[in-house]
């Protein structure tokens, strides 16, 4: 295998054509690591979550990891990793547009789904609003692509 | 979707047959994740890992989370999530025998492969003695289980 380096441009395209990650967050000390379906846009990515653990230990302390893969033929795979920053945003005007925005570019996908969100269908307003709506602010990307050798 | 939640011993099954899982580790409270693949033994998940970040932090802070999926047909799927502790197994009497029985699980595994780790091959005895040894041993494990609704 032949590894390399991804540069920016190239995390960040990876980061808007996928939809499935895995979020890390700790507390204390203690990692905390969950697959979540995110949407990328403006150096962020969108989520929803019920709450739980994941959203407790955010709360309490903002810093996540996010890793992102992409698997392709022949054992080739790239992955992105970014250093983030939660960033709660509330159900009141001036979200209003981002939280339906994410919401709709989530719902629309396919495979949506998280372990503890149950309705991987588009649900009406109301039962979005049960939803804690967050971003992850990209602080840090480092991304690496491997390529069997020829 | 319907989701239950996996038991212990169901939880155990999909550790065993699984090889690739997303491992988070934390230091001064940021995070951080990677995939990695792993062989499960007796209450522990054993892997290799080149030095950098990942071995940094696990150093210094051993408290990890390490989650494994199974896709299934139709949207179905199943998660675990491993609370664990770090444990270097340095290259010496007492631990090479479970050092070449992990090396030889996971080598031997098709889609053996790491960030990192560039040689997908069984590589010669001297190869992997640059590898960092380590273990997850299990602390607390929680999974669930998603089916499509009939």
């Amino acid at each position: 295998m032949q590894v390399r380096t991804l540069d920016r441009s190239e995390c960040i395209r990876l980061l808007s054509v996928n939809r499935l990650g895995r979020l890390a967050c700790s507390l204390d000390g203690q990692p905390y690591v969950v697959p979540i379906h995110f949407a990328y846009a403006d150096n962020s990515l969108y989520a929803f979550s019920l709450l739980g653990r994941k959203i407790d230990y955010m709360r309490s302390n903002p810093k996540v990891s996010m890793l992102v893969e992409e698997h392709g033929p022949r054992r080739a795979w790239k992955s992105v990793v970014v250093d983030g920053r939660f960033e709660e945003l509330p159900d009141r005007v001036g979200h209003k547009h981002d939280r339906d925005h994410a919401w709709s570019l989530l719902s629309r996908h396919a495979a949506w789904w998280e372990p503890g969100a149950l309705k991987p269908v588009i649900p009406p307003m109301s039962d979005h609003a049960t939803h804690v709506f967050f971003r992850i602010v990209i602080d840090r990307l480092s991304g690496r692509e491997a390529n069997e050798d020829d």
